[in-house]
């Protein structure tokens, strides 16, 4: 079979597929939000119908919140066979006073789609379907088995999709996965992302006294949360920017030297990057370049922090307690467990005896990182020049997608994390875009990606 | 002339004392909430009528704000003049709900009345008006020369005070005044307040970026305020609770061995203190008894702090913004204004470039000490042991009051506070009560005051 003719069905067909895509994306399947549980459950069924209109085993699975939809097509046993992984929920639209127009009404600015969900995840997400779609019409068949998981709880922190894994793990079995839910590096530079960092994510809260007291009557008597707080924090990393944790570093993959060399022939722009943060200065731990802290190195940050009076004014208030949210990122091979123990520990051990110390532990996930010298991250290479007109660039992340280290944990199959997005197309954001030719380019990319597969001898 | 007579009129009138009070404290002069602007004139018409009727120079002096009621009575240029400075404003009732009665009935609850205001500050402001009444119905005059300072803005930081003090400089040379504020140290343990802490509070904001950041995306690359938060925090005492900004002891007066001894000699169990503020242990400045931190020793204390997500779950931001309100009670001889020169450019000093800073002065207040070797100290003295039938222990503060300072450094006065509230008396909570033993004996005390005074060849 030529791949052309299916090139040519996905160019002719361009305005329809932008068309459906638009259908979607009217569809408020906000999963935060109960009152649009309903919607939620509508987009389901909008993608299942897709899936079903060519032929898939398909299926929406109910888990304890919103379903999943589980799409599958063995064409031939001998065949290699592609996961992919997806979500069809959106975030919710909030602050909906800055958006240019109605979140769920997609509007064509220039090259974007603007709507909720626009790139995160139906724009992206919807590109493999679409691309399993031509197949189907042009040629008649899948070119390779194709396993689709597309969740609607991926905003919710995919909160019961284990459920789901668990429930499906023998069916699930795959030469590896792809999931279009990151970016670029930049425009113009189509990226395949091979590492993401995890997380180990704590609620700490001190106690000092029952109620709030008078500074002036009790203040140098008793030990104040927020004081105590401070120094906890204070101890956590040094000033260097390295995190103080006994045994915190011992498990952690250093970069290696190829990795150091790419990201330093990336085209990055240090001061850009300052001034899209609006940061005097760019910091963290010395002896990385920002790209490698970025995508590479664990951090700690405190996300939340509070204690007393933050009203206007002043307020002589000694506070009885005080709290603050710190997590880690974690990069490959630090296991979240242990980094739960050395975290606890520690501070348990700095925590003076004055205050009463009460720690939860929040959130937990792996890191991910996936072999670059496979046949499959070959062909999603040659898939991506084909589809973009550009080899693209091997990148990491910072972020966390728990469901790569579960694929990786559950049914041992890696993840490749191909993003049609840009950094600047505004996911979580009031007025999300995408771009419609890189909606274009992703659909043609993951067809090459299909047929180079056909023709690796992958399996 | 006799005392014993003005003894009976108070002994004779005592009921009826009780129900003026009642009447004062029926008026909701909350001087924070403008609804109660109109209530709050009236509890000043109530006071004023009061000097009035007994033939006092009285005025309701307008402020920008709520008024002072000015009465004087100089019977005789050779005779010492005692100064009283009240407020009849109020705190607020909230929370309301957690109130046995309407704040404003005042209720009787066997030996006390319970309302807003029973002890802070019309109880104990009253029993100087009755004082001088019991001398002017029995005797015909008043013992000494007389000026009453009774302001309407107490519970708002004496926000105009000084407006009205710069008006009437001249005419309020007296020689010493007394203030009604405090308490006993404990019940049956009349005491004589004669030092008080000042404050310097401030305000300090940091911005790391422009909005809020994804921690995974960003963090490792830019500061995050919050953390740095937590280092200057840390960096303001060191584990022993001494204050670490340079210079910050340098003016501190040191505690005199009598002052130790007297407060080592006082009933105070610090077991019972503890349990009371619910504290795992009692904590402070090394070196120092837990009374001495209290009352004479400097402390450092954030009152507020914020940043980032607060809520519930886990959020993965990196906070653009983190503050924190941080206060420091200062002792004799602290100058406010350079303590706050001291603090703020430490802070400075110890904040990275990485983030930008803004301190914001919020407030600052002179401490005070009161010498206890003078002829007005010793007629207290022997006031408190006649009204309260023992004599007064020798105790400071650790809060402020500024009008104290203002009175020493505007006209040269020194305050003497004679306190009949106890410590469990509920200032600015609910169903805060008011022994009427208390109040009896207040009355005494303060006319044996004036009486002592007479004698005394003050002035």
């Amino acid at each position: 079979m030529a791949i052309e003719q299916v090139v040519d069905y996905i160019d002719e067909n361009r305005e329809r597929y932008v068309e459906e895509l638009m259908d979607l994306l009217r569809i408020p399947s906000v999963s935060a939000v109960s009152e649009h549980k309903e919607d939620v459950l509508k987009a389901a069924e909008f993608v299942a119908d897709h899936f079903r209109s060519m032929d898939f085993d398909t299926e929406i699975v109910p888990t304890t919140g919103h379903p999943v939809v589980y799409a599958e097509k063995i064409v031939d046993d001998g065949l290699p066979t592609m996961m992919v992984y997806g979500h069809y929920d959106v975030q919710p639209v909030d602050p909906i006073e800055l958006w240019r127009n109605d979140p769920f009404e997609p509007t064509i600015e220039g090259p974007n789609v603007v709507a909720r969900g626009a790139t995160d995840d139906k724009g992206q997400m919807f590109t493999h379907i679409k691309a399993a779609e031509a197949f189907y019409r042009s040629e008649g068949r899948m070119p390779v088995n194709l396993k689709y998981i597309i969740e609607g709880e991926e905003e919710v922190g995919s909160v019961h999709l284990v459920e789901f894994l668990d429930a499906y793990e023998e069916r699930l079995s795959a030469d590896f996965a792809v999931i279009s839910d990151t970016g670029q590096f930049a425009e113009g530079v189509p990226a395949i992302t091979y590492g993401l960092k995890g997380l180990a994510y704590f609620q700490i809260d001190l106690k000092g006294s029952t109620q709030d007291l008078h500074s002036g009557s009790f203040g140098g008597t008793v030990a104040n949360p927020a004081n105590v707080l401070g120094q906890i924090i204070a101890k956590l990393r040094d000033e260097t920017g390295r995190i103080t944790i006994p045994g915190f570093y011992d498990d952690v993959l250093p970069l290696e030297d190829w990795e150091r060399q790419e990201f330093a022939k990336l085209p990055f722009d240090e001061e850009g990057y300052r001034n899209y943060i609006g940061a005097p200065q760019l910091a963290g731990e010395q002896g990385y370049s920002t790209l490698e802290r970025r995508w590479a190195r664990p951090t700690l940050d405190v996300n939340g922090i509070w204690g007393g009076y933050a009203g206007e004014g002043s307020k002589t208030v000694l506070p009885a307690k005080a709290g603050a949210k710190i997590s880690m990122r974690l990069v490959p091979r630090q296991e979240p467990a242990k980094i739960e123990e050395l975290f606890t520990s520690y501070v348990r051990e700095i925590c003076p005896p004055t205050v009463e110390l009460e720690i939860q532990v929040m959130a937990g996930a792996h890191a991910s990182i996936t072999p670059t010298d496979t046949k499959a991250m070959d062909a999603a290479r040659i898939a991506i020049e084909k589809g973009f007109g550009k080899a693209p660039v091997m990148i990491r992340e910072g972020g966390t997608i728990p469901v790569v280290a579960d694929l990786k944990q559950k049914i041992d199959v890696d993840t490749i994390l191909l993003g049609w997005g840009l950094p600047d197309d505004g996911t979580h954001s009031p007025n999300e875009k995408f771009n419609l030719g890189d909606y274009h380019r992703g659909i043609l990319a993951s067809a090459h990606l299909m047929n180079e597969l056909r023709q690796s001898g992958l399996s």
